[in-house]
């Protein structure tokens, strides 16, 4: 099986999700420009109120900020807007078009990420193409209220249930990322544990640094 | 220059754009079917506030059924939701994705209609592979609030300004499209004088009657 270069090389360890209303920095390229000085490897661009031309533009701009960073970009749930741009690949929660779907217009080569809160859930996708796995809510957020959280026991059973990476995501930070030690996981993903701190830079090398450690000590 | 028989055999007679929100019917499989009875050439299928999934499968089964009556579906905005349920094309409105963007994707024989309310925008939408403009809105509606009303006469100097089929869009109903004699125009988008009508197949049965005797008579 061959495999596009993006996505053989992603690295998981520290996946920053936007959110525009959580952020206190100027612009949307500042704060990802400096979450990928403090480490992080792949970068989730998530717009739930844009019009898709506005949405459109921001993943442009993206793309041209980390592309020159050598750092993946997803696009959240807009197939379209991720193959517009040139992005690397589209995050699929469960309310978004179906993985398979998303799979015979995109091809192999694009990377396909699928929202999983169960075991059922997480083989399904793998099955129907998914690359990876954000699992979660591991706490309840700001950003996704309406979720039961996902426990770290549960999470191991799904990371053991395929053979995918694993991300986890949901109210994830300093204090509580101690919590996913063993569960087998490749990485965190996070909003606001990076996004609405005062020194973004710094938040995130934090979080990298215990993600190591966890991860891939 | 080939074309695919789609875009060749348009009929924009009467276009019936969807909006569940003005429905009376059970379905919208079951509105969207009576108005093809009563002469509807082609249907868009607009959903502005479903998640995509929803979106997605909306689309599949109303290709199902355009495609059992040999009607051509469009989707509104979302490029990848057309493509995922096989529609015969995409309208775009100036808030959407730019028309060249999704030509790139979607290649030649993909319908692609842009909405224009001026001569500058209909005219850039054509130089960017426009297949058709809807142009409007004529009146202002409940489905439009945020638009100058486009007058007769500007809608025939777009017509005149444009090689691509107009249809005009916004308000018209069976007393009012008799403005609209004379400008040159395809045919007429509708949602409310259609899908908020007691009887839907006897709505588009009248409106279709008067379209063709303006535009083919």
């Amino acid at each position: 099986m061959s495999c596009a270069p993006t996505k053989n090389k992603a690295d998981y360890t520290l996946y920053l999700v936007t959110d525009r209303t959580l952020m206190t920095t100027d612009t949307l390229e500042q704060a990802v420009s400096q979450a990928i000085d403090g480490g992080c490897s792949i970068i989730q661009l998530r717009e739930k109120d844009a019009y898709s031309r506005a949405f459109y533009e921001t993943a442009c701009r993206l793309r041209s900020l980390t592309r020159a960073r050598n750092v993946p970009l997803i696009i959240n749930d807009r197939l379209d807007i991720a193959l517009a741009c040139g992005a690397d690949g589209v995050h699929l929660g469960q309310k978004d078009l179906p993985c398979k779907a998303a799979r015979a217009i995109l091809g192999k080569d694009f990377l396909i990420g699928v929202s999983a809160a169960t075991v059922e859930e997480a083989v399904q996708a793998e099955a129907d193409g998914a690359d990876y796995l954000g699992v979660g809510a591991m706490h309840v957020t700001a950003t996704k209220t309406n979720t039961r959280p996902v426990t770290p026991l549960l999470l191991s059973q799904i990371k053991s249930a395929v053979s995918i990476p694993v991300v986890a995501i949901g109210g994830i930070n300093e204090h509580n990322i101690g919590e996913l030690q063993n569960t087998g996981i490749d990485g965190v993903a996070v909003v606001s544990a990076i996004l609405s701190q005062p020194d973004i830079q710094k938040a995130a090398q934090l979080l990298r640094q215990k993600a190591e450690e966890l991860f891939h000590g």
